[in-house]
């Protein structure tokens, strides 16, 4: 190799470190805004936060960066560059690419309308007013249709919406999430179909007992050790905070999760921390040697999902681990849960019904939500509805993928933030998780077949380690596409997935 | 004014503004570390911190804003800038003639060896042996003698050392130092061998219970919010946490404070929330239109004692403060405390007695422990003493000073961090707070004659409003030295704080 190009190289990493490091501290100071931050603080810290956001974008698009990316590229010697090498690169000019090419009044305008359109979003749900958020949720949309032209340039995609797509999903599109959906959807409607008709049907009510926040607190710490998050030893790289809206954030050796407790609704802690817990092991387990370099980042938004959900649901709602966990629960929560049986709570914790609000819904009807949001999202940058449009296509399509009604806009159109903060394109991510997941699981059952015995005993490091080894180090190395066909032979489809809920949904409702 | 000058000012506030925003940001981070870090964290922390702080760096000391300062000092119209807008300048420029005036090498291996110090420092603390720390001292001091002749240069002071001290009491002089602590050692070894020769002795005996550390939280909080410090309203711009060493740290509407809880020393955290709530408060009550330039900073490190000291002493240990906190203080702590009376409690908490350790002195020793560091300092940079020497210098002024034995140089030379962190300059600050703050106590008496009537009722308000409109808000406009004179009309004199102490402890010990 070229003194040149391994030299032209180091320093591309090394200003490649900073950025990483960088963005690192910034996710610190959002996260203390969210947790910690005196209320006095907020204009204080949007000042900070905007002030670092721009010097990020400043040194990952500063003209040194392009003028290496453009030495390392043109170089006689490029092919010498390993994969990882050359990965790295890659993933580096793609970025550069990309932030250089979105004009910078357009960024800035974005961010300020984003700011407008949260702020709307949040008056007019609880106003239960959509012409109120209207407005500002189309300026936002067009903001976003010009970012998407720019991007689909750059990217070279077959439209504006899968440049999008590509950012949280890279190289996927809408042509192939509408195939995948397609079956998605029909699968998940049979199950539900026969779910509904099922005469063993589950008794929630339990989970309706009080159980005091710090009991909860206790609980949350119990569970997440349990699946290999580690908050509290003294080599812990991990904390749980809480906040209304739950979330995992940070880099390898410090990723934190928050979580919300309710007294009298104990099983949303319970699977939002597991769902965290998820999250924060993917960023925790990254290949350690590749720590601020590109490859060492998730591969995908959609890799993320299948994590978390892997945690929170195939894992965390499974018999097996309430086999080995009812009982410390039970423990932890003195007498009101005495007298629960295994059977009844774990029916209970996976009861499949229709509902309106997708953060609250059951493994099985969760899809459906995704669905109806990705078809109206595509249609939206294909111009073929209108933001005016948006309820009547909203309500119509929940009443026909989930027979419910909305009777307003805020248990509608309106329930997530997701668009009102401009993140269209994310939400196939969720589904594809699910997806991901149901073919990662097909190959464990494979690998581990001993993996659900060992799991009724508390014992999970060895499913953690094939996790780790089939799914997080892999880190950034390949695009999800290729990553899911590495870790599992096989193109994206639906049937494992399909085939984990039928026998699973079969089992407890007994069809 | 030219439209020159005033664009070149608006540009140069508007970098500054920058800066002091990051800086704000890295605090939040630094913060983090001491408080909510992971462990595992800490190799991360640190490429974080030296990143950030590499970029404050270059920020500070980037060639536009030499060039903006070049052209305001030199612009005809330089003269029609308002007085703080000059002082801006001067502040900005002062600085920035600092930080591009010490060769980058120089900082860079004084932050290297920093942190090799501090950590032989604790190794050898823990292992009571001098000879480990004395040559990672020796390096540090040669570095920080090397830093202290370019600063001298750039400073114009008489000396080295008072370029040092020039950088947390802008302006003083060692001289000017020797002269009034002269004449404070003398008034307080006078005091001091009254109170020991005093009949009336108090019993310390009753600070000794246990009070469990949940109910000291709680104390915490109340005491914080007795004084004015807000950490639980819906608009609170402060809050507590816990850390070894208690400190403060924020910007104006973020201001944090730490603090230790040890079940058998309840009063330990008391006064250390005092403590650093006087410094909370200050920082918080910088005038609000200065926000964000440099003009909107705490005057000295000098003056932020005189605040802290005043809140822990003259107001926290006072007879009139637990008349009206005492009751609280039952209350809070349940049957532990209720047979203990006022004035047994108030002597118990002022018992002045000459010990070995810094942190634990009383108000009337304390300054004798000062004294003599700053007596070495002042000699280890004019070559009179080496850091060989040490020990047996400190050990033989702790006898003359304070007639106290040192039986090992871990409660004798090496008790503190600041030598190890390479603070050459700062320990002077403690007493000269304590200076300040009886010369502003005597404006207070005066203008606010009832204020300690009104402290017995628990009404601080009146009395916060008299320092935050005589000293907070006056920010940075002046040097310590103007700003002392501004306030109280005189120079720098140490009778008032002696004043105050001999007509306390006399009516204390009964002398």
């Amino acid at each position: 190799m070229s003194t040149n190009l391994i030299s032209s190289y180091k320093k591309l990493m090394e200003k490649t470190k900073d950025i990483i490091v960088f963005a690192s501290s910034e996710a610190i100071v959002h996260w203390d805004m969210e947790t910690m931050m005196p209320p006095k603080a907020i204009s204080l810290r949007s000042q900070q936060l905007s002030l670092l956001s721009r010097l990020e974008h400043q040194m990952s698009t500063s003209p040194e960066i392009g003028k290496l990316i453009q030495e390392i590229t043109h170089s006689k010697d490029y092919d010498k560059l390993d994969a990882i090498q050359k990965r790295n690169v890659y993933l580096i000019k793609k970025h550069y690419d990309e932030q250089t090419k979105l004009p910078e009044e357009l960024v800035a305008e974005t961010a300020k309308q984003q700011a407008i359109t949260i702020d709307t979003w949040k008056k007019a749900k609880a106003a239960k007013n959509y012409n109120m958020f209207k407005p500002e949720l189309e300026k936002l949309l067009e903001l976003r249709k010009k970012a998407a032209e720019i991007l689909m340039e750059v990217k070279e995609t077959a439209t504006p919406y899968d440049a999008l797509i590509d950012i949280f999903e890279p190289k996927m599109t809408a042509k192939e999430i509408t195939r995948v959906f397609n079956e998605l959807r029909e699968g998940l409607v049979s199950i539900l179909k026969k779910c509904e008709k099922a005469p063993n049907q589950p008794d929630t009510s339990i989970l309706q007992r009080k159980i005091p926040i710090d009991i909860q607190r206790k609980i949350a710490v119990a569970l997440s050790e349990a699946v290999g998050y580690d908050v509290t030893s003294k080599t812990a790289g991990g904390r749980i905070d809480e906040t209304e809206h739950p979330f995992t954030t940070g880099y390898y050796d410090d990723v934190r999760i928050t979580t919300h407790y309710f007294e009298e609704m104990f099983a949303s802690s319970i699977f939002s921390v597991l769902h965290e817990a998820g999250h924060a092991m993917y960023e925790q387990n990254l290949n350690p040697e590749w720590m601020y370099q590109p490859v060492g980042n998730a591969c995908s938004s959609g890799f993320h999902e299948s994590q978390s959900r892997m945690i929170e649901n195939i894992v965390g709602r499974s018999r097996e681990f309430w086999t080995y966990f009812l009982p410390k629960l039970k423990e932890l929560a003195g007498k009101t849960l005495a007298d629960i049986a295994l059977d009844k709570f774990v029916h209970a914790i996976n009861q499949v019904k229709p509902s309106k609000i997708r953060v609250e819904a059951d493994e099985v009807t969760y899809g459906l939500h995704i669905i109806v949001r990705f078809n109206i999202e595509r249609d939206l940058f294909a111009n073929k509805c209108t933001v005016k449009e948006l309820p009547e296509i909203w309500n119509q399509r929940y009443k026909d993928y989930l027979g419910v009604k909305i009777e307003n806009d805020s248990e509608g159109v309106m329930q997530d933030t997701h668009w009102a903060s401009g993140y269209f394109g994310y939400f196939p991510s969720y589904a594809l998780g699910n997806i991901y997941s149901g073919q990662i699981l097909e190959v464990m059952n494979r690998d581990l077949p001993n993996w659900k015995t060992q799991l009724t005993k508390g014992n999970f490091k060895e499913t953690k380690q094939w996790l780790i080894k089939n799914v997080h180090a892999h880190g950034n190395l390949f695009d999800p596409a290729d990553l899911i066909k590495k870790i599992t032979g096989k193109e994206l489809t639906v049937k494992p997935y399909l085939s984990y809920l039928n026998e699973k949904y079969s089992k407890l409702y007994g069809f």
